[in-house]
Formats: structure tokens, C-alpha cells, sequence
């Protein structure tokens, strides 16, 4: 039944062959993976204007040039990452670019960052998100988490269901919501245009504002910045593209600038034309199409398609989280389990962690998550800058033909980002220190972890010295609970293997009921010895691991391995077994893990 | 670490034969076993009130003449439960008095409303004593919730500690609640009697009153009887009591039954000469001790051991309930793990289950456990009517000397709990109705339970003519992921065990990758068989059991059995477990469960 239901909710699993079907088209791929950057655009621009309002209505014009050093960045970071997706066709992104030029630590702190970072994608693009719709029936808006939380899995099962079809139905919403912006950046520019916006709506650009500072503009910039956060996710997507992946992912990435571009830029001009100023009721990009359109079925549209962008904006995370997760694990920096392919091909440990782990965070947070929206700019911004940092080396070292033209192209983006990186630290200090606690630590345990398979590796390498010890023969040890069809299924299995000695043993709670069962023993079993054990504690472990430490002493001397022959009878129900004391697992557990000994266990299968 | 914390927590284990030092004086035994009881005078008199005063305050006399009701009521109960004291000394109260004289199903009627029972007595007195705390400090409120866990969590540690501890701590606050209600009921009455209070508060007894009903009447001596529930539970508890238990529980009922017949008519008066009327903010309890002493320290010292009470009333329940839970176990009628003694040979699967349940209910109804109260006190009369009705068969049958007497004391008992029951179905019908849909089920359910254990030992007992089949050899497969050290210990040792065939099976996700290792294989172990099997899927449990299928099939036919031997290393941290695929754990979950097949481990235990 379990298996039925998995079956319905992921679809059947597909063979290892049918991978070249999973692979991602550039229409698909550019709605899956860039719905993240796409929807920043819906608060992006409203972050520039928080920070100006401080100053006052008046220095509002400061959001376009603002605005054309927020473009900047986004081509540098565009013409940035064009150059990884080439030198680096594997995929990996930040990772892998600042492991193999800056160094191993390095490559941590930036695949630390970013794999901490789709976890805040997720859990704060789904509580925006929710807010939104909530916000339009207040009815809901007491069950936010749940709402939150069923986001999650909803996202969780469609990427498990594999990334084809994530695409196919993540593209619709993608793409409504750009024709959306389109529509109503071109008919507020019409409006514009048509003279229909007052001047007296806006004061001019370079109008003198007293109280500006460069700190204040440079915290401004940083602000917009946000609208940048998911432009490296197509970097770590690459093996998820079709044949020629490079290519495709480029032309990818060059669409979603353009788009990018458009969008950001074209709801700053109609913020500044329109005299928007922020407030808490209402967004930037809602009180835009109020002052288009009005009230009607389009403003509704353009609302609609923005909450549920900000929803799907957690699928890039999906999308980057996991490829991510396979290049750390392949280096043995996080468990191996993230390198298996689930039944739809798709890294299905990666999925679920980090479905998972951003439930946890929704619930700890209560779906309040905006706290953690610097926190995971700068997050965003420390692997840019070490990304384009790595860059740099890799063309002072290799010099291929145009070295310079992309060394300026890499250093720029370096240069903006870090600065960007360091004004989050400087303006908004007491919401990002965190980072400087997790990510030491993060580093610290990815080194904990590769230490482990190492050693694990050493130990288990046939080509060790190590000699196997000879097995001169072998004890098996019965425990047995009573006179039954399952001891006897046991002992007969121990008879059969030669064994050199077998030992009853069978741990009594009072002397009495000892002396009668060693009796009935003699009579049923008279070849097989009997050792009985007083238990004063009323435990049947603890005995039994005495003895099995006293054989096992003996054993060793002389070469002899100790096998403990484990009857067990199973029930015909899985329900069945909360009614039986299965002492036999503890048993199992215990012996395995904390003695040298072989665990055998015989099975005797009830009929009814 | 775990096991210190649990050291620490309930003390270290004791020795089956300290059994002895773990039973119940008299006076401890009062204490703990009476808490229920004597804590439900703090609401029993409120309940009449609450029905009269839907009259009016001239019917507040009417209370008199059912207090009366109650305290024959009271008389004609713990009469009756010292006969069976006596007759059943080993305990079980109404489950085993029913069961022998009425027929099984009777027996687990009263037990199974029993058992529910003492979840409802623990979920509502915790809730009752947390809303009391949190009344006095208000800003604690929001807590409740995890107030009343934690309370619930402390009360079955306590318990886990063992019997005479938990005993010790409780005797202080319930002695103290007696004391406190002494001197209220005490100073109230000097003060009537020195003419200190004013007759015009009260309407005299015998006064006409407009609207009274017989059904009225009824429901309002229902309601009061509720202060009657707790005290079955001294005959479920007769073998925590130091020797002579029967003699020694006898004395200690026939002193709660007096304690408890004096706080309930001193309240009862106490409100009428006071004139006291219920109200929503306040309680009766509260109001009759303003009205004595005004709101000084004698007056908080009683509020406060009357909320100290009621949450201490729960204990009654671990007191009762596994006692309960190991007769009805013995019967086979619940799981067997009911009747194994913990580390301190307390009865600790019945507490801790009795816990666990009544924290889910507490959660589950959000703390607002009041509208259970008619549930339970349903759940407690019809264990009294049916253990009552009981005495009557058996004294008819047996006729001992002077059974006349004893058989007219029980059937009192048995008419008025009879009428008791009775009333909370015709007047709370809408509250007591979800007794006749659970108590049918969990009947059902006790039947399956014990037919299952039935058909267990019938199959497992070696008189059954069932022979067991002749192992002719032994067949071993060894699932290998490599060539390491613990694929090599593992077939070392099916080779000393002269198995007539060891076949290796690797399970390889691509053709290179399989030709590979069989090349290598051939190598390594030229005189051991390998099988490799392609896994389109990338489970290796799929196609290992479809291996392990044919073999089985094969080897039945030649009486073979079949071994499956499972290399496995163990991580020298239990944290390690998590870096590794536990692919062992499932394969041998799955072998045992759904396959015919012996499953060894061979561990091999990691250094570093």
C-alpha cells in the first residue's frame, strides 16, 4: 500500500537508461531555474525605495542611478558566470570554481554558503508567498504554516516526480507572471510616453537632497542587490541541460539577464515616474499596477501571478540544491547518500533534505521568515565574490587567447560583489553575524565528515597490510526463550553447519523456573548443552553479554569465531509485532555493535 | 551517556528481590492512593450547586438531602470494595470481579472503561491543577499547554522511580490539602455555631421551591457522585501494600472513605449556611474560604493545596492503571510487555504509556479537558455497577457465612451506581455517547489480541504435530559491494562453516562496471562464485531478493536452507551511521520479513 501510494504521488521509476529523457529543453530550464532570480524582481526595486524613504520623498530619483549599478552588476555577474558555465561544463558552480582555484577551504565556505542559502530560498520565497495569498482571503491567514508547510511538500513531491516534469508544469506560472510585468511595464510606459503622468509625481533627477550620504546610497545598493540572489543557479544546473549542456545553459543565462534586466529596470523607471513610495500595506509592484490599471481584472492578474511566482521561486532551489549537494558528496565533504538516484533519476536525498529542512525552518520561524532575507543575500553574494575571485586566478594562470577581456569581466564582478557583501556586513551587521558562527562550523564539520570516509577508505582498502585472522573453527551461541517450534528450528540449523560447539543459554528471573527448564531441556534436547543464567535485574541482555564476552575470550585464544544463532519468529501481520517483546532486535543491536560477534538470525515464519 | 540520564533521573536498578522494600505502608498508600478521591470534593459539590442553580438559589437546601444521597452512596461503595478486597487480595478491583462472576466480556467491559479511565483521571486532573496555578499567575496562561505536559512528565518519573518514593514526595501535599480543608470546615463551623453568620443567607431546608423535578434531583445527585470517582482504586492496588496487604488496603479504604465523607458534607453545609452560589470566575472552594477567612494567608494556603491536589490526583492513575494493565496482560488480552517489571520494579510500560496517552489527550483537546469529565465519571460507574453486581452472583453462589448481609450491602452499591450510570446517559447524553462507540471497539480489539497470542502459542508448541523439516546443507550467499576487508572477513567465515556452496552476488548499476569487477573478483577469489546482477533500477534489494528467490527455490526442493551472510562494518562513533548507506539493515529487514532466508551479519568493527 505504502508503495502504491509513493507510485501515484512520483509516478513509476524510470531505469538508469531513460536519464537522457530527464534532461531539460532552454524553455524549461530557463522557468525552473530562474524563477528565483525573476521573482526578486517583485521586491528588489521596493528595497531601494526602503532605504531612500528614510531621507525623504525627494531623493527617490537616487533608485535610477542605484538601479543602472545594480544592472551593472547583474551584466557582470551574467558575462561572469557565461565564462564558469564554459570552463566548468561539469557543473558546481561556486563550489567547484573556488575549490580548484582558491583552494579547498575556500570552495567550502562558498558550497557551504549556497547549500545553507537554497534552504532560506525555500523557506522565505514560500512564507512571501503565502503572505501574499493569504493577504487576499484574510480568512486563511491563521493557518499561514500549514499553508507554508503544504507549499513545501507540493513542491518537494513535483521535484521528486522528477525535473522534466517540475518543468513542464512550473513553466506556465513563470512565464504568466514575465507577460504580466511586460503588460504593465509597457502600458505604464505608454502612459508615460503619452503624457498621461504628471510631472509634479516625481522630483527631477539631480535634484540636491539634503542628509544623502555615500553610506546611505551604498546600503541602497546592497538593498537592490537582493533582486540578484539566484543568478548562479543555472552554474550548478548544467548536467541537468540538453545536449550541448554548455551552450544551452549559457543561452539560458543570457535570456534570464535580459529578462532580468527588463523587468528590474522597467519597475524602478515606473516606481520613480509614478511618485511610488514604499509603505506597509501595500507593495511597490501592487500600487504600480493600481496607479496603471486601477482596480481591474489585470491588476488582479499581475497580483496573482506575483504571489504564486514567489511560491515557485523555492523550485530553483530544488533545481541547485541537489547537483550541489552530489559535488560536495562526491568529495566526501557531506554523507554519500546525496549521490543516489532516487527512482525518477532525480537526487531524491537531496530533494528531501532540503524540503525538509526548510519546513523546520517555517515552523521555527512561524512563516515570519523576512528576518532571514539579508542573511541570505549575503549568503548569495560571499560564493559570488569567491566564484569571481577563483576566475581570476584560473586567467592569470591558464592565459587563453582574451584573457584580459575576461580577467576585466571576472574582476569587476569580484570587485561589486564583495563590496556588496561587505556593505551587508557594515549596514545590516545584527541580522547577518550569524554567517560568521554557521559557516566556520559548517566548515569544520564538512571536514569532520571527509576525515570519517577517509579513514573508513584506509581501514577497509584490501591492499592494508592487515592479515585476516585464520578461523579455526566455530561456537554458536542459542539463546533460548522456552521449549518451542522456533528453538528447535534454530538448534537444527546449528547442528547443520558442524559447528564445533553449541551452547544453549537461556536466562532465568528466578531459581525455581531455572532448575525446571535446565530439567525439561535434558529430556528434549539431552546433546545439546545448556548453560542457564540468573538474571537479578530482570534484563536478558545483560547476562547474555556477560556471557557472550566470557565465550568470546576463550574463543579468541584459539582462533574460534562466536556466532549467536538468534531464533525469531515472525508474525504474519506487521501489526502483529508491537505484540510480541522483541528482545531479538535489541539483542541483535547490541551484540553487533558493542561485541565482536557474529549475529545469526533464523527466521520462523507463522502461518496465521 | 543516555543510560546515566536515566540513572540519574529514576536511580539506579534494584534487584528482584528487593521487591519487598518497594511496598506501601498505610499511611503512604492513604496519600497516594487517595489523591483521586479526596481531590474531587473540590469539584463534587460544586457540581449539585451548578444544577440547582439552574432553579434557583431557594433549591440550594436540596443539596443537603443529596449530599446524603452521596454519603450512602459512599458508604454502600467502599462496603462493598472492602468485601472484595477480601475476596480478591490479588488485586484487579472490577476487571477480575466481573470477569469471575459475570463472564469474560463483562470483565473486560469494566476493564477497558477502566483503563480509559485512568488517561482521562491523569489528562483531567493535570489540566484542572495547571488551570488553577495559572489563574493565580496569569501571565503564565499561554503556557498551559506545556505546563500540563511537563507536570505530566514529572508525576510518570516520579512513578518510574519506583512506588514508595513517589509516595514519599506525595504524602506532604495531600496531607496537606486535608489539613487545609480541616481548618476551613473546622473554622466555618465554629463560626456558624457561635452565630457569626447571618440566616439570611441561606433558605431554610424544607422550603417550597417552584420547578424542582425528580429528574432534576436526579441529575444533580449524578453530578455530585463524581466526587465518588477514585475510590475503586485502592482494590486495584492491594499488591503494592506491605504485608498483610488485604488487611492493611481494608484499613486504608475505611480511612479515605471517612476523610473523604467529611470533607464532602463539611463543603456541602459550608456552602449552604454560607449561601454560597457558583459563579464562573470563582469556586466554590474558594468562595466558602473567603467568606471564612477572607483573602489572608490561611486563604492562598488553601487554594494552593487544592491546585497542588488536583494535579496530583493524576498519580492515582499510575498507581492503578499498570497494575490493571498487567492483570488484563496476564489474561493475554493487551500486549504481553505490560507485565515485565522495569529497572525499579515498577510496572514501567504501564506508565509510561499511561503518560504518553494522557499528553496526547492533554494536546489534543489543547489543556480544555473539562468537557471529559462526564466521559470519565461514566467510565468509572459502570466498573462499579458491574464489580458490584459481581459480589451479588458470588455471595449467592458461595452463601459464606452471614452472606445476607454482605449481599445486601452490594447490591446497593450495585442499584445506585446502576441509577448513576444510568442518569449520566438520559442527562449528558451528548457527552457520554462516545463511551458506546470506544467501549465496543476496544472489546473487539482485546478479542483479536488474545486470539492472536492464541494462535501463536499453538503453532510455536512442540507437541503440535508439525515436524521440522531436515536440513540437508547449506547454501550461503554473500552480497559483496567491493573488494575490502569486510567482504573478505565475511566470506572467511562462510567458508569455516564448510558450507556445501558460497555464491557472491554483486549488484552493479552499469555493464563496464560489472565486467570490471568480475575481472577483479576472479583474481582475488578464484575458488568462491560470483554472481553479478544488472540493476536498471539502481535498488540493489530488488534484484538481490529476485536472486535470492531462484536459489531458495532450487535448495527447497534438495531440503537446503538457505543462508544470506551480510558483510557489514561498524563505525567505531554511532554517529558515523549516518555517512553510510545502511543498505545491510534494509536488505536484512527485507530477507527476514518477506523471504525464507537465515540472515548472519558478519561485523567488522572499525578501529578509528
Amino acid at each position: 500500500m505504502k508503495s502504491s501510494i509513493k507510485r501515484y504521488l512520483i509516478g513509476r521509476p524510470l531505469k538508469s537508461n531513460e536519464l537522457g529523457e530527464q534532461k531539460l529543453n532552454k524553455t524549461k530550464a530557463l522557468a525552473i531555474l530562474s524563477s528565483d532570480a525573476l521573482s526578486s524582481v517583485a521586491y528588489g526595486p521596493e528595497q531601494i525605495l526602503l532605504v531612500l524613504v528614510t531621507i525623504g520623498a525627494a531623493a527617490f530619483w537616487y533608485s535610477i542611478p542605484i538601479a543602472v549599478g545594480v544592472l551593472v552588476l547583474l551584466l557582470a555577474l551574467i558575462l561572469s558566470y557565461r565564462q564558469i558555465i564554459y570552463a566548468y561544463p561539469q557543473g558546481g558552480g561556486a563550489y567547484v570554481v573556488s575549490k580548484e582555484n582558491l583552494g579547498v577551504n575556500y570552495g567550502l565556505v562558498a558550497g557551504g554558503s549556497l547549500l545553507v542559502d537554497y534552504i532560506l530560498t525555500v523557506a522565505v520565497s514560500v512564507s512571501a508567498g503565502t503572505d501574499a495569498i493569504t493577504s487576499a482571503f484574510p480568512s486563511l491567514h491563521s493557518h499561514n504554516i500549514l499553508i507554508a508547510v503544504l507549499f513545501v511538500l507540493f513542491i518537494t513531491t513535483l521535484n521528486l516526480r522528477g525535473v522534466t516534469e517540475s518543468a513542464s508544469i512550473l513553466a506556465y506560472p513563470v512565464y504568466l507572471f514575465v507577460i504580466a510585468l511586460f503588460i504593465m511595464i509597457g502600458a505604464g510606459m505608454y502612459k508615460i510616453f503619452t503624457g498621461q503622468v504628471t510631472e509634479a509625481l516625481h522630483s527631477p533627477i539631480g535634484t540636491p537632497v539634503a542628509g544623502i550620504s555615500l553610506f546611505l546610497l551604498l546600503r541602497a545598493f546592497a538593498s537592490g542587490s537582493s533582486a540578484l540572489t539566484g543568478v548562479e543557479a543555472i552554474s550548478n544546473a548544467i548536467p541537468n541541460f540538453k545536449d550541448p549542456a554548455p551552450k544551452n545553459a549559457a543561452k539560458t543565462l543570457a535570456a534570464m539577464g535580459t529578462l532580468l534586466a527588463i523587468l528590474f529596470s522597467g519597475i524602478v523607471l515606473l516606481a520613480y515616474y509614478y511618485g511610488i513610495s514604499p509603505n506597509e500595506q501595500e507593495t511597490v509592484v501592487s500600487q504600480i499596477a493600481e496607479s496603471v490599471f486601477g482596480r481591474n481584472a489585470v491588476y488582479y492578474f499581475i497580483q496573482f501571478t506575483t504571489a504564486l511566482i514567489l511560491v515557485l521561486a523555492a523550485n530553483t532551489g530544488y533545481s541547485a540544491f541537489p547537483l550541489l549537494a552530489v559535488n560536495l558528496a562526491k568529495d566526501k565533504f557531506i554523507p554519500r547518500m546525496f549521490t543516489i538516484r532516487g527512482d525518477r533519476l532525480g537526487y531524491s536525498n537531496g530533494i528531501i533534505t532540503l524540503g525538509f529542512a526548510s519546513i523546520l525552518l517555517i515552523i521555527m520561524f512561524k512563516g515570519h521568515t523576512e528576518s532571514l532575507i539579508p542573511l541570505y543575500a549575503v549568503g548569495v553574494f560571499i560564493p559570488f565574490t569567491l566564484s569571481q575571485t577563483g576566475m581570476i586566478l584560473k586567467w592569470l594562470r591558464e592565459k587563453p587567447a582574451g584573457w584580459r577581456v575576461k580577467l576585466a569581466i571576472n574582476a569587476t564582478g569580484a570587485a561589486i560583489s564583495f563590496i556588496v557583501s561587505l556593505m551587508f556586513f557594515l549596514t545590516k551587521f545584527t541580522q547577518v553575524w550569524p554567517v560568521l558562527v554557521f559557516l566556520p562550523l559548517t566548515i569544520l564539520l564538512f571536514h569532520r565528515i571527509k576525515r570519517h570516509y577517509e579513514a573508513v577508505g584506509d581501514q577497509l582498502r584490501i591492499a592494508s597490510c592487515e592479515a585476516a585472522t585464520p578461523i579455526e573453527g566455530n561456537v554458536m551461541i542459542v539463546p533460548v526463550a522456552g521449549i518451542t517450534h522456533v528453538v528447535e528450528n534454530s538448534i537444527n540449523y546449528a547442528k547443520s553447519l558442524n559447528a564445533d560447539q553449541i551452547i544453549a543459554v537461556y536466562v532465568a528471573f528466578d531459581r525455581e523456573e531455572e532448575k525446571k527448564f535446565a530439567e525439561k531441556w535434558a529430556k528434549w534436547q539431552p546433546d545439546v548443552r545448556l548453560v542457564t543464567l540468573h538474571s537479578q535485574y530482570r534484563s536478558i541482555i545483560q547476562p547474555l553479554t556477560k556471557f557472550v564476552d566470557i565465550v568470546e575470550h576463550k574463543s579468541k585464544e584459539m582462533n574460534y569465531r562466536v556466532t549467536v544463532v538468534i531464533p525469531q519468529f515472525i508474525p504474519k501481520e506487521g501489526w502483529h509485532n508491537i505484540l510480541h517483546n522483541q528482545s531479538s532486535f535489541l539483542i541483535r543491536a547490541f551484540l553487533l555493535y558493542r561485541r565482536d560477534v557474529i549475529v545469526t538470525t533464523v527466521p520462523y515464519h507463522l502461518k496465521k
